[in-house]
């Protein structure tokens, strides 16, 4: 049995903001990771592709860095769209977040052939800047870690340096 | 002027570990990150693929965790190599080293249409535990910090649990 998310927040991106190669739906390439609410906990369900690999059968570390990473954000989104008073779906577009800070812990092995369950608790720091405790599991086993600091994208975001 | 890594550790790790989607040179689909001395640094530089972004123009940020992570574990490669008596083109195999722990600052939205060079500096924690902290540049410009804590790669990661 495959888990779905149902109501992702990346599905409401804004099309600007939807180009990511790990979560924007517009990005043909990408990972596209979806992230929604289960309970007040959020959730990501991504299965690894045949080349995501460290060797053969585990996952190499960078993708599930890019899944925390992502999952953060859009875990971040969700959260503060709540705070808000929306929800996905309701038509409203949701804010869009950057990473300022990720760390991964490996704690095992990932298998590459089975779907990888983000788990992510969330806690405001400030009201633009968000802390979100991610676990990493497959075949509900804890692989790894993760801690995505969060913050609302700033407007530099948008133009070149 | 694009710059080259010449001798890298990644062209010598043994043919069964060389399938990292970031580092191995025979994960035909992988970035095929290659890190090598320079002086006691080491350095990896990558240009990124035109999909690897967060928004159009900046690098998404699992490829710079991607980047730090593989140069993480090719930079204490190299430094066991040469504490061993080795050098890159010895002909001897090189230890393979996989990430305990990753950190990624994101200092500053990154380019995506130039190389990234990622320069390392080393630390012995113990013979098979080094630290690495590594600094990410685009256009002479630091954009990412990041320190990897890898470990030479134990025996429980060529089976699957």
């Amino acid at each position: 049995m495959e888990e779905k998310v149902l109501k992702a927040i990346q599905d409401e991106y804004p099309d600007a903001f939807a180009w990511c190669y790990g979560c924007g739906r517009l990005n043909k390439d990408g990972h596209h990771f979806r992230t929604g609410w289960q309970g007040e906990q959020t959730r990501t369900i991504y299965t690894p592709r045949s080349e995501h690999i460290a060797i053969p059968g585990f996952v190499y570390g960078g993708l599930i860095a890019s899944l925390i990473d992502c999952h953060g954000t859009g875990s971040a989104a969700l959260a503060l769209h709540r705070k808000n008073g929306h929800e996905v779906g309701d038509g409203i577009e949701p804010p869009r977040f950057v990473t300022a800070s990720l760390k991964v812990e490996f704690v095992r092995p990932t298998p590459n052939d089975v779907p990888l369950i983000a788990v992510g608790k969330i806690q405001e720091i400030h009201p633009k800047k968000w802390k979100i405790d991610t676990e990493v599991f497959a075949n509900e086993t804890l692989c790894a870690r993760g801690e995505v600091v969060a913050v609302v994208m700033p407007n530099t975001f948008t133009r070149k340096e």
